[in-house]
């Protein structure tokens, strides 16, 4: 297990001193592409041009919403829904295949500032199941809905729906038949592509969210840690946002996104200290792979993986959207 | 919000001085049969009598387990799906119906010596879902399976697969015809039938469990927080174990059951000042409502809740089975 971390710990820009009501918080937005063993000897430049200039075209999407006063909500449903419908995320169009070579996607969402949160799981005909977490939450009197009955409450509620075969990735689905008939179940070359993105808005509310295509071959409806709030996705004001990526059934054993947000509450932990104690003690000690991403309401970003890279980024006030891929960045 | 609460703190029988390796522990278990507006008023002697029985008979059954030797997973198993097994709770035969008519179950394992887990949501055809859940903990890769495929892994896997008519019971069913032509579609007399157990067995081992049929006339296929790990079920040998009932919504938000595991873990709280902080403070301020069961290490029980009844009992070392209904009691 390679333990690598980027950035420890930024420093936030120092806030003017204004009464509590009045404060103006630093909008800062953070994202992640997945994370897995993308080296430089496995990953083309080309590609990992390709992956740079999605991830910036996502933050500063998503970033210019910040700036014109809209929420942290709404940046996140923007940011994901966009590398939801790029081909090179394990997310939405280009999702990996199940056993029967489906695409089923999962996605969450969670406000920070009044712990409201929704998620779908086991979706196959909603483009963008961002939104539909999003729905749920605003819109339904429940968290998690799942399968069919998630598509039919999406439906209802106008999203706009789409052949399964839109998720359909020419190139990964080519890919997936050859590796069956070699009967390489697993690739060795692994890859968790999940998507997510936490933001902070002037108002100082914390959001995140997650949405994946699983685990390639996935069986009998399995669903991991992307639409499971606590687990994939958290968010709370008084404490950070946090979305993850990675090896699914670790991070609900561990509850990855609500410990992280545990130390800070109860343990009095800063930020980089309770994402260190997850990602590289924790999760590595129970055998887990994978990253998160975090920022908390100073405008502290993590960004933490104990893999062989991350794509991953961030945009701050006043300076340029920053990419990230390999683990020495 | 009536706030009531019948154990604040039970003190473990005092243990012999033993190395470590040798140490015996004072088995224990607690379950729980679903908290809700539960008083004398609507419950009639009949039926109070009935639950005590069937929770007592459940108690034994479980402790003669842990006193044969047997783990507290074995012994967790055995007393859910008794309680699945009885049209009383709202678990298996006997649970709630969906809007359209349906029974859609959910369930939910976890091991507090290796935080090995397993849940099964929304089934229809399982005969008992707590044991769908221990299966999908032992012998699959993956923690959480949904719908028809969570239904063809316990096919495969040799448990027993009945007609989903099984669980109708036809009291409940011809209440719940009623209500929709009255269109009542909420019931006043809101109450949760969700069932759970914790365990401690003489090796040390944790165990929690917790099986539903989920909110009457759910609809879309909502999933609550019974099959959630973190939020319905958490088990960790070094912090407790919990099972929790109530709004599932609140507790998925909250992710209950792993909060007080964390308040233990990294703020120092005892298992009673963690669960009141939780079910008496943050889950009523977010408007939620519902009960918790849980033990530790030391043998130490909590039985807490923020509604007006909760169907409850342990028994430990030297002791007869005790039952609870009030809030009084």
């Amino acid at each position: 297990m390679i333990s690598g971390l980027l950035m420890n710990c930024t420093k936030p820009a120092p806030s003017p001193l204004e009464t509590k009501s009045e404060k103006s918080f630093p909008i800062t937005l953070v994202l992640h592409g997945g994370a897995g063993t993308i080296t430089r000897e496995n990953l083309s430049t080309e590609k990992e041009q390709a992956y740079r200039a999605k991830l910036k075209e996502a933050l500063d999407s998503g970033y210019a919403q910040l700036a014109a006063g809209k929420t942290s909500i709404e940046a996140v449903v923007t940011v994901v829904s966009m590398l939801e419908d790029s081909p090179l995320f394990n997310a939405g169009k280009g999702a990996v295949f199940t056993d029967e070579g489906k695409n089923e996607l999962d996605a969450s969402i969670m406000n920070g500032d009044n712990l409201m949160a929704g998620a779908v799981a086991g979706v196959t005909n909603i483009k963008n199941p961002i939104k539909a977490a999003f729905t749920v939450m605003t819109k339904s009197p429940h968290v998690m809905l799942v399968g069919s009955g998630a598509e039919q409450f999406a439906a209802e509620q106008g999203l706009e729906i789409v052949d399964p075969s839109y998720f359909r990735d020419a190139i990964r689905y080519e890919r997936w038949k050859q590796e069956r008939e070699n009967k390489k179940r697993e690739s060795p070359d692994k890859k968790f592509g999940t998507v997510g993105c936490v933001a902070l808005d002037r108002f100082g509310n914390i959001a995140a969210g997650t949405s994946t295509g699983g685990m390639m071959n996935k069986k009998w409806g399995r669903i991991g840690d992307s639409p499971v709030i606590g687990a994939g996705t958290y968010a709370k004001n008084t404490t950070c946002g946090v979305s993850a990526t990675g090896w699914g059934e670790y991070f609900i054993r561990l509850a990855i996104a609500y410990d992280i947000s545990a130390q800070i509450e109860y343990g009095g932990r800063s930020l980089e200290e309770a994402a260190s104690e997850t990602m590289m003690k924790k999760l590595p000690d129970l055998g887990g792979d994978g990253g998160i991403i975090a920022l908390n309401q100073q405008g502290e970003i993590v960004m933490k993986f104990n893999t062989a890279g991350m794509f991953r980024g961030y945009k701050r006030q006043g300076e340029e959207a920053k990419t990230f891929v390999f683990m020495d960045e």
